[in-house]
This record gives structure tokens, C-alpha cells and sequence, in this order.
């Protein structure tokens, strides 16, 4: 028995050995895992031991953010074989539900997700999972950028959901590592420029540093004026709200064309106010995201294409001995921390 | 001058003359009305004396639902002669602005609406009018179908936001005028059947006559209940957010089904609450509505092709000359009137 | 071993005995078949032995259009129970396809489907199907209407591509069994009016006596000439292609209002000409149809609610028994014949 | 009367005054004329005389892709003032149109457009043009980038009507100027990657300069062996027709995935055969292409954000005295000539 990084209740991490299934079914692949990003629900149940109905009751290995290599396939994977370098989708539906049937398995009420309780995560040495879900990384695509996937496949669900179209000029709200990615990936999907609204400077310095994306300190300048100024007054195209903040959502009729459209990406932890005959003035349409689907081949090639470019975004690679540490630096919530990944020991 | 419906001030409506501009332009037709039906928006100018930022300041002419017959025509018309019954779209965009170039002319902020101050309307004997606004009626529907044209045009606008796909079940909020409009235009729409909810049964019961209108009387059965009995559990494809009720549209996450859509038609006064995490959990779109663009001669199509009949729409008639009366009556806001209409004098 | 119809070879059927896997697996029902529509393919393959790449080269049983009563379910099956009256999907994909995630599983490459060699197909006392792909039928829908649903789904299909918008005028080139579906679908599915174009005046005839359908019969009326009076010359704002005839396909650009839709729902065997240039002046778009996905909820739906009615289009009624026969008369194509039912023996 | 370029007729070009309307009425702006591209219509009309219906039958000044300055500005003129650098749509449609009124002005049938018969062109020193359909040039965009808007709209148009999806992977057949416009505007627009296809290798060398365009000799790969090998098999997400090429539009089916798009741009003077059944068995969407409407805000909003680089496309500027000769040349068809220029003499 390997060991793992087990979350054993509320604020309390070890490195222990802990069992694991690990058979691999015909359509599945078992995969050593290379690096593990750590993510904001990683840590969320690390310090609270819950997100809403998600309640830590047993000891679960965290983390939801993988890449590693095949090191064994079932008899009927054919899109795989052993050695492989990979990424894994972490969520898995119920292929005979009605919503994946539609092409919606995000929203199908039986998906099982890494790090998400009961189901164990991939802080641990070696993971099963079914091939369809389990994607084939370009060679010059290293795994840290392999680990990125799963993040970055949010701000994509969020790109494609908010049907950009080529030369639009997007705003996103908030920051943080999902704001970042959204205003990535709908850069690269098809916005003229991004213009990023936040109260936190050093995030705004990460983020403004990529062309194409201009940084709006909301302390200096609100955002309906920055939207208003860059747009002669007409207004963005897409409002991606990644912050989750209450005034924020509040204040999204200003931002958005007539006509335009608000894609909701940030989860207020309780109802908020939204000014519902202001969003009807200008008739926009609004989005909402719940993780994502069908995104991982398309993120991973613009990603090996070199359109969007997440290195920038890693802050800090911990070697797995000191996870417990890099959960803790995670907890501090450091403004100039975007992303920290762990790597796995060589096997 | 001819005698209009004169909104002096808030609570004071007279029957006078009053000037108003009849020339007619190249691109227009002079009408003379025959059918004015009264909408809730005339009568709040009435009762309140004004509708958010637009402020009766100087006596006005009430009414925007209109039919009648082409009197005059323009130099340049021609798709419109003498004679021909028409209705008439109340709001006139600048043709050039960028909202209107891009079709969505509703959303324009130049908009000239009957009605709206400082614009006269339409209860007055003859009005001119942009012929491009201007639909001819086919010969068996009438002037009072006509005249329930505009409004049924905002349940057909709610309709085509929704992208209703064949045999949808839809859900509308609110069996007001307006939750009634969109019921019908969702069941044209292709809905397979259509779930009403209110709290008055009398309103229930006007709508209800519909073959393929089913009821919900919230005070006996919750939305969410009665949705779920009607979908074996998996929720409405299409919810219509008619009330413009606080608790309507907190309970919006209950009624949708996984990837569903929510249009918000009705307008709550302040700002509400909504539960994004909930509406993002299914992953749902929400659509707005901001009165109309490009649906008469869809709205005319199926009237005349007897998809909808909005005749049992129309509780009362009423001369011009009472027209007053008919006012204090839709004032009173009885639950058994849907629709008071005001028939104009004959020339 | 029950008696099933077999295609032995082309041009021979044979009603016997054939050995068939009718093992339940955690997932399938078994399923007592009752009514078994007989489709065009069916009769192709009896008479040519073939359709494009698929070539019968050994027995086959014939039939995909089945309704029945379940008698087995697997032990993961949740919402099926034996009793339960049902209709079944006969294609089932591969449910970790990539097409099959997107949900577009009909355009999966390793679909296997009923009667299409080499799967047998359900023209025999049970069949085991998927329960994911095996649909309830509500208790005042027949069996009868239940085999029909097969068909039906087709015009779904190509009414859901077409993206209908609520008081559409439509127009179907063909007046099949397709062509007919396709009507009723378009019809329900949002259309104001429906034209029905052919040269065979008892199919037009069939599909006439529906309300809101007109029929145009092109030996005496242009299809083109048709529409123009019909919209004022503006033109369908959908058409949809079911005659698989090259000159309809080369005059499609002179049905359709600029800015419209095209749906090529028939199959030309060979490539046909098309008028590139005319579909650009009007900048139309063309969807394609290929069986379908995700509709059999939604035709039910619309079956249940009595928005369409199938029921005219069965023309006769044949017990297993005399099956053979019953393929001898479909394959005649008498014009006055829309659809075949074979109901089976009771058990 | 200031000098002109008019065709007088058919291979017949001269240089002289002719008497233009430069009358400018409260919604137009009179330009000064700075750089004009020579479009393959206008070498067209020189060489043939003639496209389709529209037939050069009188003395006609040709030109329409066209930038210039300000220097009048009609009374009702709000967002254009003297001096500002412009470029201008050359397609007026009549705003009371119902294509118009639709947002699908480009389809409405009385567009008038520069340089076909009978209007004028703008190979003039002044035009007088309605101010909505002039566009300012931030400063950073030169006059001949702004003349670029118009052939770079064509592909913006493609790009649009593809409906692209962040991270698709893109197929242009056919690397003329158009071609190379649509491959620009689809990776700009979203794709990761856009293969290129063609016959001519010099073209082939001046795209495939671009990041993240691909190129296929046919002569050497077929260009289904090309996608197939870029995607693993599954093939384009979207494929653009742009060679009007009889060969290329039959193989069409064979180079999109499943699902995907494809969109006809290039105009085959005939009809062409084309494989509908192939077409269905992937399900394809077909879209086409006429001109464009509301393209150029986001043309210039991805130029002027340096996401698409139209420069490297100028393969010559002309001096306004030699645009004769510029004209033989463009008639020469030169494989390395993508785009010639002509700037129009300083006021």
C-alpha cells in the first residue's frame, strides 16, 4: 500500500498508506501519477471539511488535478497504451443517464469526482481510470501543463457556454485562478481582448502580463467605467462573473452590451441580489457553468498549439514529502499564489 | 382635432382634443384605429403616473395595442395600399443605431414607444406610423385579434429566447396577461404541454380551458412538486418567470431539468434574490426579455393559422366613449379580466 | 427457439426458427414485442439485399420499429418494471465514444443497430435491449403508436436540426413516410403551416386531411410558386428535403427565405447536383439528418399530449402470421400506403 | 470633376473625370479617399464585363474595399467628426427592409454596392457614404490595414457563420486571398490550428507563415489524408470551402468530424455535385456565406488588438496614376500576389 495524502477530518492532513481499488477493468487504464495541482476545493475541504451537501465523514485522499503516464490498460482500451503521458478528467458519469446521454455528463446526477466525498482523489501514487476519460498529452506538453487541464477546462466550459464570437471584446471578474483562466481561454476562443477587473493588484500584474488582457484595479476605477471607456460606451461583448461577490453581481447589467451576455463562473455561498429589470434593458442572456464536458481534447490543443500558455500561472512545484506544507502555503491564499502543484516520487 | 384618450396627470385621464402630428412621410401610413386594447403599463402611467425613469410630465395619450386600416400611404410604400386592416408595432428604433443594424432593434436606446412619455399613443382615431412597423391582417383575423398582437408578441419574444426545441414541457410562473401570452406562445412553440402555476384559481381557470395547458394552483401544490409529478423527477426543459415574484424566482434551481433554460419575463420592482449555485448546479441558461424584435408577422402566422386563439383572451369591449370607465375597470385589477380592449368610434 | 421473420437472402424471407442471444445483462430489459412497423429499409433489404455499404451475407431477422410489454429487467435497472409498456431505440452506440459523450451517439462509428446487418432485428417474440435505450409509454398511447415512434423520431430529428422558431412557415419536398413525419414534427414542433409538396396526389391527400398542412401538388404548381404565394414571396423559412429527387435538391435555393434553413432529410444514392451560388444569395444553412438522438422522450411527449397523431398514417394492420405477405405489399409502394404494422402473436 | 478609375467597358479602363453625387445628406459623411484593394470582382468586371446577372452596360468607377478620412459630416451625424480615419462598408442596405430589420442586412435584395452595376465605386478622391456603415481606424491601424477590412470580412463572416468553438481544429481548401482571410479570422477566432489546403505552393508559403496555420500540398498529401493524420482520425471541426472547386466540394464529407460544420465561401459558377448521403452519415452542418453584416466592429477590434495581421497579405502599393497597370497585373493572377493596393494622390 503506497502512500497517500489523506485529509483524516477537518484541518488535519497526514502521508499515510491507505487502500485503494485499484483493479483495472477492461475499459480502464492505471496510471502513475506524475504532478497534482492543488485547488481551491482541496483546500476548502482541508479547512473546513466540507463544500455545501459534500461533507468529509471518512478519511479521502485529496487532489483532482492529474497527469501521469499509462502503466497498464485494459483489453478493451484502444485509444491508450502503456506509456502514454496523460491527464484524467476527474468527474465520471453514468453513461446511461439521461443527461449524458445528451452530451451533458457535467450534469448528470451520478457523476462520481476525485477528492469529492466519498470518492478518493489523486494525491496517491497510482490511479485507475476509465479511458474514455483519460487523454493523451502532445509530447512537447509537459505534465505540469497536463496538470493544468482540469482548471483551465473550467474557464473553457465557461468560454464555450458563453458562445463567444471572433472579435468580441470580453470582461471577466475576479482574479483568481479561474478568473485567469477564463479570461485565457476566452481569449484564445475568440475575444479581440480581455479586460480583467479585480481589487488585488499582484493578481492583476499575473494576469495583465499575458497580450491581449488589460487589468482593471476596481479600488482605482470601477469596472462599468473601465468596460464603458474601452468599448465607446457600448459595452462588452461577455461578462465572465468569476468572483462570486455580491456587489458584483449586483452591478452586471452595466457591463454588457445590449443584447450581450453574462456568464456566471463564481459561487456566491448564499442567494445574492440581482437586478433582474437591468439585466432585461439591455435583454442579456446569462450562463451558468458546473465544471465541464467534452472540453479536455480542445483545451489540451490549444494548449499544445501554444495559444494559451498556463506555465506562468504555476507558482510553485513542491515535491510530494512536502504536501502537507504546500496545502498549508495554499491556505494562506497568498495574492501572488495562482497555482501550486505537487510531483509525485519517481516510482 | 379629433378626440384621444388624454392622460392629464397621474389618476386624471380626459376625453379631449389634443394636437398631434399627422404628416405623413414616404416610409409611412396613416391608420385609422379601430381596436385599442389596454395594457397594465397604461394603466400604472394612470395609477402612478409613471414607470421606472419614464416620468409623465405633460398631458399624454394613452394606449400601444393597436389595429385598424390603412387610410393614407406614403410615396414610398408599397408593400402596404388603402384599405388594408392592420396592427402596428409600438416601438420605432433608429434604423442605424448598432442595435438595430444587428436585428435586436428592442434593444436600441433610441426607441420611440406609444405611450411611453413623452410619446402620444394610439387611443386616439388615427395615427401614422413607419410602414415597415406596420403588418398587414389577414382577412379572418380580426381587428380585436389584431389588437392582441402586442402582447402576445412578448409571450412569442419570451417563446424564441427560450429556443424551445419539439416537444419541450414548459412551466410558466404567473398566469397574469403576460404568463398567459407566453403559455400560449410556448404550446404553439412546440412545447408538448405547458404547466401553469399562480395563486388565483380564477386565472387558472381562463388558461387552463387550453387543451395542453395543465394547472398548478400554488397554494395547494408547489411548482417544484407538481413539475417533478409532470417529468417523472427530471424538471422542465423550458421554466417562464411570468410573476415577477421574489419567491418565483428563488425557486427557479427546483423546476428547471439538468442543462435546462429559464426565461425571466416579468419584472420585480427591486432587485431579488437568486440562488446561482443552484442554477449552476443543472447548469442552466437563463434568457431575458426586453419587449420584442422581428415576431408580428410570426405572432400574425399563427393567429391566422389557428394555433392560437386569443379571442377567450378578450374579457371585454368597450366604446371609446367609456373608455374612461374601462381604465377604472382594468385598475381594479379583477382576476377574471385578462384583456379590456376599447373599440374606437367609426370615422 | 421462437419463430422469428428472417431474411435468408435476398428476395427470401422465411418465417422460422433462428437461434438469438436473449442473455439480460444488469443494464437490459427483455422485452415481449407486440407491433412491428415495417420500414422502407426492411423492405430495401428484401429486395436488394443491401443498402450502400451493408450487405446481408447471412440470415437476418428483420424489423426495427417495435413497441412491447417489458418482462425482465436487468438488476441495475431503475426506471423500468416488468408490466411497463414500452417502445425501444434500435440503435445503441458505444457509450465511450467520443461522439457518444458529446451526445451525438447516432453518429458514433460502432452503433450497432436492429436489422442492420449483421445485428438481428426485433421481428420476433423478444428482444434484449438497453434499458437506457428503451422508453415508457404513457398508458393511453397503443402499441400501435408505439412502433410508430421509431419512424416519428426521424422527423424529430429533423425538425430539431431545422431550429424551428415559433410561427415558422415550413416546407417538405416529398410526401413519404418520411416526408410525412417530417410534417407532423415541423408542425408540432413550433411551424405556423406546413406546404407538403409531391407528385402523388393520394399521399398528398393522406398528409392534407391534417390541419395546418397544405399540400402542393408540383405536377401542377411549382414547389417555387408555391411558396412565393404562400409568404408573400419572402419565402420557407424552413425546408426540408425528403424526396432524395435531384431536381429538388438543384431548386432548393429558390424555396427558402434569405437567411433560412434547409434540412436534407432523403438520400440520394448517387451525388446530386447542388446550386452553390443560389444557397449563397440567401446565405441559407444546411443541416443534415442522420437517424437520430435523444428524441424518443420528446416524440412520446408529443404523442402523449395529442400533438401529433400518428394513428391515420397506419394503413393496415397484419398479424405475424402473414408477414411475408405483408413485405410483398410494402414493397409494391402502393402511393395510398403510408405505414405497415405487424403485431405479434400473444404470448 | 476630379479623376477617376472608370471601366468604360468591358477590358477598357481609363483615368478620367466622370460626375459623381457627392451631395451629403444629415446621416452621411463625405471621405476623403486614401488607399483602395483591388478585389478579383473588380478584375472581374475589367477582364469579363460582367458577374452573373450584374453586367457592366455603362462607364462605371471601380473599387470597394476602401479607407480614407473624414472631411464633411452630415447634421445628424454623432460618432464620426472631421478627421477621423475610416473605413467603409461598401453594401447599403434599405434599413426598412425585413432582411434588415433581421440583422441579415447582407441578404436583403436591394443592397446597393459599390462598384456593381449601376453604382460607382470608390476609386475617386471623395465618396459620400451614410456614416452607419463607417467605421473609425484606431491610430494605430494604417490606411492600408483598413483597406483590408473588407476582404478580411469575408473571412470574418465564414468564421462567424462556423460557429467555432474554442479549441477547434480548422480546414481552409483553397489559398486565395479569401481563403487566406477565412483561415486568419478562424484561428483568430477560436480554432487551435487551421490546416490550409492547396494546389500552389507559393500561396501555401505566404499562409504558412502565419503561427498556427498548416499546410497541405494536395498535389502531394489529399487533404482528407491531412486532417485525418492532424486529428487522430475524427477530422475538422469546421472545414471552409473557399476554391469554388467541383473536386474539392464532392470530397467534402470526408474531412469533418462526425457532427461537425462545414461552410461553402467559394462560388463554383455552376452547379456541382455534391454527396449528400456522405454529407448525413456525419451529420454535417452546412452554412454559407454572402458577403457579411455587422463584421466589421470585431474586424477592427482584432486587427487594432494584433491578433490578426493582415500586412504581410499587401503584395503591392500602387500610386493612383499607375492603377491600370496594377490592374493588368491583378488580371495576371501572379501566385505570390495576394492583395495590390492603389493610394489615392494627397488632396
Amino acid at each position: 500500500m503506497p502512500t497517500s495524502l489523506v485529509l483524516e477530518r477537518k484541518g488535519d492532513l497526514s502521508l499515510r498508506d491507505i487502500p485503494l481499488d485499484l483493479a483495472v477493468g477492461p475499459d480502464d487504464v492505471r496510471i502513475a501519477v506524475h504532478t497534482v495541482g492543488i485547488c481551491g476545493s482541496d483546500v476548502h475541504y482541508y479547512t473546513h471539511g466540507k463544500i455545501g451537501p459534500f461533507v468529509v465523514t471518512a478519511p479521502m485522499v485529496l487532489g483532482h488535478e492529474a497527469a501521469g503516464t499509462v502503466v497498464e490498460v485494459g483489453a478493451g482500451v484502444r485509444h491508450l497504451k502503456v506509456g502514454d503521458r496523460v491527464c484524467m478528467e476527474p468527474g465520471i458519469p453514468n453513461p446511461a443517464s439521461r443527461a449524458a446521454k445528451m452530451g451533458i455528463y457535467n450534469v448528470d446526477s451520478e457523476v462520481t469526482f476525485w477528492a469529492t466525498p466519498p470518492v478518493h482523489g489523486c494525491l496517491t501514487p497510482h490511479v485507475v481510470h476509465p479511458a474514455a476519460y483519460t487523454y493523451k498529452l502532445p509530447d512537447h506538453v509537459t505534465f505540469a501543463e497536463g496538470a493544468m487541464v482540469e482548471p483551465f477546462a473550467i474557464g473553457m466550459q465557461a468560454a464555450l457556454r458563453a458562445r463567444i464570437q471572433p472579435g468580441d471584446v470580453g470582461m471577466v471578474l475576479g482574479a483568481g485562478p479561474i478568473g485567469m483562466m477564463t479570461a485565457l481561454a476566452a481569449l484564445a476562443g475568440g475575444c479581440a481582448k480581455v479586460l480583467v477587473a479585480d481589487l488585488a493588484q499582484p493578481k492583476l500584474d499575473i494576469i495583465g502580463a499575458y497580450p491581449g488582457i488589460e487589468t482593471v484595479n476596481i479600488r482605482r476605477v470601477p469596472a462599468a467605467e473601465a468596460i464603458a471607456a474601452a468599448t465607446a460606451g457600448w459595452g462588452a461583448d461577455v461578462v465572465f462573473e468569476c468572483s462570486g461577490a455580491a456587489p458584483a453581481v449586483l452591478g452586471l447589467p452595466q457591463l454588457a452590451r445590449p443584447g450581450g451576455a453574462v456568464v456566471l463562473v463564481g459561487m456566491p455561498v448564499d442567494p445574492v441580489l440581482m437586478d433582474i429589470v437591468g439585466l432585461q434593458a439591455r435583454e442579456l442572456r446569462l450562463e451558468t457553468v458546473f465544471r465541464y464536458a467534452n472540453v479536455y481534447d480542445r483545451a489540451i490543443a490549444l494548449i499544445a498549439a501554444g495559444k494559451v500558455d498556463l506555465k506562468p500561472l504555476i507558482s510553485a512545484t513542491v515535491p510530494f514529502a512536502n504536501s502537507i506544507a504546500a496545502f498549508d502555503r495554499a491556505a494562506e491564499g497568498r495574492e501572488s499564489d495562482v497555482k501550486i502543484q505537487i510531483e509525485m516520487p519517481k516510482a
